[in-house]
């Protein structure tokens, strides 16, 4: 079953929620108690969801951590993956691949065909055909960087283009419009750059964005959500340590819980302050 | 074992060659009688391997192919780079990562530890955190994209700078070498833009270049080696589907070798010619 723009839509109404929960499960991290286990990646993986899939629309695996861990890793991913297809939930590999044509149609197999993931985030440096085998998939979504969160994002995606006097994350959104439309591509925008979201909204009006970076503090939230929201919400605003290491005990499913609803009350004061629900 | 880059250098003299095979292998592509064997990938690059090292200096297996196939392909994955490390070769993880800094820490862990490879290709939008960590290992390589073969490198590599008045990947180059340097770095340029190389070589005139996209035509070899040669080479020339892809028959690693050999002399006559042997 693949998820379209209205669904995502209506999936936020229904949980009241725009969280993504970032599933950064790293061996060295997780509670000991967990080592007796076979996976003790998944088996983490599996606590995490039960216990916040009520107040989350989309789950987000990032390649790394699990391909540190080599094919045993990649093992606990498509266990994840499967267990993940069970909620209703959006799916996100946060794996930020991009090669030319024939090789960005493997990754492409890989996320939507081997895998099963909605969505895979895609890197686009190297331009329209190293993203386009990744449109090919009905019902499946290609989220683009476009402005990230961390401080290298400076080095280029701040360049000025002398021809049109716009930025590079500036180029990337408005070449990329013509690759894709709304219904196949997200673009992956920073928390920390908040204001210049409303820049980034007059040139993606309709699109939803992955923003990253934004904790339990409401104030990032509130200011991601001022300058974010559109008529379908459009954002899906992801979380990952400060929920899945809320707590390194036994009770690290029932901390991240309570970290998800506490992020998840706030998101349902913000969509209904904008007649979203 | 690591590689530094006079025993790079000194590993091309001994071979006569600068060349490196891309293990691009599609299970949907090698010759059907393989797959009799448990794992018909891994018994693909071994055959490759087997045949074609004598003329090779590096290998570069494609992550995408590997991942089409899931965590079994990584399973094929590892034992193609524990077969390669039995062999006097450079090892490259052709996968194009790149992220926020603590998830580039985790797959250089991947790379550069869980699987052991030399080298691994890295993609340069999210700026110097996401480069960072793979500089972080004595004798192992950051092989950053700069100028890429494929189509789409034209939308966004060759916006000038307003303020510098230089292209983008003339800014990753430069901006880049403050990172690391010709010791642990090399920059990934197609041979499409053979006459760029002279540009380029001014830009980074120590560096090891990884050229893709050069087949068995001798034309585009002599253009890439006329402008990109410097005093320890400087070149790994590529080819992957010419070599690998050669036949689709039983013989298929000797059509292999006989291609590789073929590469192999017309690099010797460079290398001849330009008193590097």
């Amino acid at each position: 079953m693949t998820m379209n723009r209205t669904d995502l839509f209506h999936l936020i109404q229904k949980k009241r929620s725009f969280l993504c929960v970032g599933l950064d499960t790293d061996l060295k991290k997780i509670p000991s108690h967990l080592m007796d286990y076979d996976d003790p990646v998944f088996e983490f993986n599996k606590q995490i969801i039960d216990a916040t899939h009520d107040y989350t629309i989309a789950y987000k695996p990032n390649l790394a951590f699990y391909e540190s861990a080599g094919s045993k890793g990649w093992k606990s991913l498509e266990k994840t993956i499967e267990y993940l297809k069970k909620h209703e939930v959006f799916t996100i590999a946060d794996a930020k691949r991009g090669d030319i044509g024939n090789t960005s149609s493997l990754y492409a197999r890989a996320f939507f065909e081997t895998l099963n993931f909605d969505g895979v985030t895609v890197a686009p440096y190297m331009g329209s055909d190293s993203v386009s085998p990744f449109l090919g998939y009905e019902g499946k979504w290609v989220i683009l960087l476009a402005l990230t969160s961390n401080k290298g994002a400076i080095d280029f995606q701040f360049i000025t283009n002398k021809n049109t006097g716009k930025k590079l994350f500036e180029e990337v959104l408005e070449t990329s419009c013509q690759w894709g439309s709304a219904d196949n591509m997200m673009y992956v925008v920073g928390a920390t750059k908040a204001d210049m979201l409303r820049d980034i909204r007059k040139l993606v009006p309709d699109h939803f964005l992955l923003v990253p970076g934004v904790g339990a503090q409401g104030g990032s939230l509130q200011e991601v959500a001022k300058h974010g929201l559109n008529a379908q919400c459009g954002l899906i605003v992801n979380s990952s340590r400060g929920i899945i290491y809320a707590s390194s005990d036994k009770n690290f499913a029932q901390a991240a819980r309570k970290n998800a609803i506490e992020i998840q009350r706030e998101m349902e004061r913000i969509l209904q302050k904008n007649n979203l629900i």
